[in-house]
């Protein structure tokens, strides 16, 4: 932010926190395309969360750490550190006494969504909640059109195997029209995607 | 590992992996001493995920990271970021429709376990947990006397209030003997912390 004083000189408050000024930006956009899947997920457990609709969070992201350095009077600071391939979903919870797990992904493809953005091992992690009794999905969003859909691990468990079987990488725009859940958006919740668990459960 | 022949020399083979050597190292013992409570509890998880009995993960370790750096040819390299305080607990995940979290911690004090080890925004969230049906408790381990209990979350609360109202900042030994669950330990599981689970459900 920069003042234009009559004068002519210029005037930038201090940044204190670079992240929480980018934060304050995206707020004045009418839009919500500024933001990240992440941060409407995010937003939304907070709404969920503050109300005691339900505990849901995003696992941190996996590192493996190699350095740290202990300074004294400071913070440990890590200096060398890699991500690792998850071998979960990002997202778990509880709601109304359901395990809730998710994954979330954002494709700039207007007409399918890759497989090749959820990794083997997730689906396998999925498949090991169903048997739990848990419940386990995918929550898509098609960018381009400003779509959203919860598909169930059953539905996400068949395009794959069709994969598996030589047929098609990826989930048409169609299928998830008519065989996924639309999530429905708003302010408040960003996007309610408990309604379309509800409605996985026939509930 | 030496091997020593007869002619009186020695071999040691080539260390590839020194994390693996450690761990082997380890099972050479006839305690389980040298072992962290994490390791213990993460065997478990393993053993109980082989098996399908429970899906339960320890979550990644939450950090802030401040810089990347990009070498060409290989992998992103984290190298500056911060240890964040967790706001949940580390481990949670599903069983038989349960939906289980849990924080675990190890103490050297022989008589007491001391409170301070919990974060209080660990406590509101097992709070939030057990409002939305879920099971929430910690694994507490006494190393001196290898002793394991679980301990339920309503007894966390009674004694975490008692601090509050200017009571003892630890629960002693005595309190975990009477009313806590002891854990049975053993080869393999190691920790069978679900079993102190179905007694807490009263199976």
């Amino acid at each position: 932010m920069v003042i234009r004083y009559p004068n002519g000189k210029s005037y930038s408050p201090p940044v204190s926190n670079p992240k929480k000024n980018k934060q304050s930006k995206k707020d004045y956009s009418f839009s919500n395309r500024g933001k990240t899947l992440e941060d409407e997920i995010n937003e939304t457990n907070e709404f969920y969360l503050d109300r005691n609709i339900a505990v849901i969070h995003k696992k941190p992201v996996p590192i493996q750490i190699v350095n740290v350095e202990y300074p004294s009077r400071s913070a440990a600071v890590i200096r060398e550190a890699y991500f690792k391939t998850p071998s979960t979903t990002d997202y778990n919870g509880v709601w109304k006494g359901y395990h809730i797990d998710f994954e979330a992904k954002e494709t700039e493809n207007p007409t399918s969504f890759p497989l090749k953005n959820i990794h083997p091992h997730q689906v396998e992690h999925m498949k090991s909640v169903i048997l739990q009794k848990g419940i386990a999905f995918l929550i898509i969003r098609f960018s381009s059109a400003d779509k959203y859909y919860a598909v169930p691990y059953s539905m996400l468990e068949e395009k794959w195997k069709r994969m598996l079987q030589g047929g098609r990488k990826s989930i048409p725009l169609k299928e998830f029209e008519q065989e996924a859940i639309e999530i429905n958006t708003g302010y408040s919740p960003r996007i309610n995607y408990l309604e379309a668990v509800e409605q996985m459960l026939g509930k």
